[in-house]
């Protein structure tokens, strides 16, 4: 944190305290609603909170609502009245009213329904039906839509009606008949264009959309790729039924790489921060790939005792080494290929030029990989075990070859998980250990029986 | 690819080939120009995208330009009589032009910069000053500034003399004297403001900013947090010298989320798409980890060869699993905490609530993978091994107590790392799989050996 924002939290705790409230507000009023509802978490106790939102500038109240995260909302929804309840709620945006809904229990929703205007109603029960994770459920219907024979000086106007509540009024949506969607202008091409010009005249028809049900992941990438501030919405007839704006945009994209992230990890996603998860659900996130991992290396184990009575003792000292060199070329090229097919650098259809790539890339490794082994074992690890020339060179040929084959198995799980429609996170990384795991064990134990 | 994309795209052939570039002409002014560069790059050679970006509808060509990879800008730029240079410069927005001059060589550099007016040369040159990764190298000095005492009709002329050539005309900065920075105003606030309203009067003085030299990923998470289009960047005087916009922070997001992956995956960054990479690029990229690794696996041998004559041969066979099992689980950890670290929910003072968490959630997860292990083991591991209750009782409990050491280790590791100013991904990673790996081993033959 700033020091600029620590001395306005000590201002705001002093006030707080003093019961200046004027005080208070006045310098509320300067600061954003996220560093207000930040404030409120970190400083004050849930009956504080209470207090402290309602002595909340009106202007600010539903804005700050929507940045408290879902546990401190509903402690807030229970406490309000509902003249206070509807206060807020009539101020929030639709897809934010829905974000909140979305979070909260059964009884509560019911009371935030209750307090909605009908038209309202309908619409949060709408978004809400959409599927989690699909353009639906992020987007608005709150925008603007012009028709396409108003001139700019209408359009400015119609703007200044229902611009208030929309929550980006920048670019507009031009429609014709039954809502179909015919063209855009944004507030740029009305401001460079003259009073009288027709709409249809300055609009852009070739509109880029996307669909309710397409996944969100993808809505974002397309608002990145074209560098959009929105992007509007179409059910399957063409009918412009909202848009999504590029801050939900944003947070989708970060949402989605942690996940990611998580998911190579082997942690289920979770939607809460760190900090706020509980002991619980942080178990049940981490357990489940530990117990797949745990029973799959019953093959690496069945592998090691089979080979009991015919390898030789020393050579076991070097089984971690190899496996772990395995397994790390092996993710390296996985992790790399589930991000490319993530941000769509690289798709099914690549698969033989990736393939190509990474069987170059690995015996490049490999080779350098298994030159610094042998020079290791020769100066190291002589130090302090018996261990011979051939030995040497047997672990390092292992070591190229296990590198070529995780790296291989690496590359093509990730695209023909793709392929089969699963998720290339999840999917690759627990199958990949279990693979390379066991091929570099195999690969160790015949080579140097066969060798030796 | 859309089927409709599929479509279009096979016109621009047809069209192209057939030399009907009128035609072509129109269908490329109905598309965008992220659209129009993957088409020229995925479907026409060199010579080809020459008299291709020629063709292109003029209005068209500096934003098709920023949109093609570097190879292609240079292959272009050197094609490019002076002229066509110029006209293309001259109509780029001064943040991409940057963005192209980083990526060319030095000669070519010297034609563009030759090619600028002297004003932007001069502007290009400050920006290229700003050390990478910097509010000043990603922002862009053309925004619409206001004086606090014009009135919102003078404002509104002054967005449309300046607008056409500005990046983002829709949150326009309010400057004093010296460039000082005293106010925002969006056009959305000038749109419900009467004509004769001063600036002064609605400006929002309470402005949030970044500085030249502050990280882009801490701008690119504030702009997040706020919900902003774009964020305007002072110097240390608070002199107004840029603004970052949502499009470029959206693209740092994406990148700082690659980076972040690959490091954690031992892999270095790099700046192209995985498919345009050099062979030997990747392998800089990647054996530099898989050496340290090498070298740091000399510890496991080491362990594993001084209790050789000590320990059962039985008990090496579930040498993998137990070291797996601790690495997967301090992995999840680390990458967990790393993440969280990234997007600001946790910070180094967070590290005891962090400790606590994570030991109460290792004990949970170690106890519940002991017990499935023990199971595993009597019931899976007895089919082909020969281990008796006692040695099933041992596994499990160190698999106990790796689990604990692994997920302590994996928390702790990269919360010092940002104490100590050290990139949590790149240090974190190697660093714990070393520690844990040598521990979980030692936790193994110790108490073995203790107990039996």
């Amino acid at each position: 944190m700033s020091e600029e924002m620590e001395v306005l939290y000590e201002k705001l705790t002093f006030f707080f305290e003093t019961r200046k409230f004027a005080d208070l507000r006045m310098t509320l009023l300067d600061m954003a609603p996220a560093d207000i509802a930040l404030y409120a978490e970190d400083n004050l106790d849930e009956k504080e909170i209470i207090v402290f939102f309602r002595l909340l500038p009106k202007e600010l109240a539903s804005d700050v609502f929507i940045e408290f995260d879902a546990d401190t909302q509903e402690t807030l929804i229970k406490a309000f009245t509902d003249k206070e309840l509807k206060a807020v709620i009539d101020d929030m945006f639709l897809d934010d009213t829905v974000d909140v809904i979305e979070e909260m229990p059964a009884n509560v929703v019911k009371r935030i329904l209750k307090n909605s205007d009908p038209e309202n109603r309908k619409q949060i029960n709408e978004l809400l039906a959409y599927p989690d994770d699909t353009a639906g459920s992020i987007m608005t219907p709150e925008f603007v839509s012009l028709s396409p024979t108003m001139t700019v000086e209408e359009a400015f106007d119609k703007i200044r009606q229902t611009g208030v509540n929309k929550e980006s009024i920048y670019t507009c949506y031009v429609v014709g008949k039954k809502k179909k969607l015919i063209g855009v202008v944004t507030v740029k091409d009305l401001l460079l264009s003259s009073k009288q010009d027709l709409i249809e005249n300055i609009m852009t028809t070739a509109v880029i959309t996307v669909e309710t049900l397409e996944d969100k992941e993808q809505v974002a990438l397309k608002l990145s790729k074209y560098d959009f501030i929105a992007l509007p919405v179409v059910d399957k007839e063409g009918l412009l039924v909202g848009i999504v704006t590029v801050d939900d945009a944003v947070d989708v994209i970060q949402e989605e790489a942690t996940e990611d992230i998580h998911k190579m990890a082997g942690v289920a996603p979770t939607e809460k921060p760190y900090l706020k998860q509980s002991i619980f659900s942080i178990w049940r996130a981490r357990a489940p790939w530990l117990i797949i991992l745990l029973i799959t290396s019953t093959f690496t184990s069945m592998i090691l005792a089979g080979y009991e009575d015919r390898l030789d003792a020393i050579l076991y000292a070097f089984v971690p080494m190899l496996m772990g060199t395995a397994g790390n070329a092996g993710g390296q090229t996985s992790v790399t290929v589930i991000r490319a097919i993530a941000v769509e650098e690289v798709s099914f259809g690549d698969i033989l030029k990736v393939i190509l790539k990474e069987l170059l890339v690995s015996l490049l490794v490999g080779i350098s990989i298994a030159i610094i082994c042998f020079a290791k074992i020769m100066l190291l690890d002589r130090l302090y075990n018996d261990i011979s020339i051939n030995y040497a060179l047997i672990i390092s040929l292992v070591c190229l070859i296990s590198i070529v084959m995780a790296k291989l198995v690496g590359c093509i799980l990730p695209l023909v998980a793709k392929k089969c429609h699963l998720d290339p996170a999840v999917v690759a990384s627990p199958l990949m250990t279990t693979i390379v795991d066991a091929l570099s064990l195999i690969i160790y134990c015949t080579i140097s029986i066969a060798i030796l």
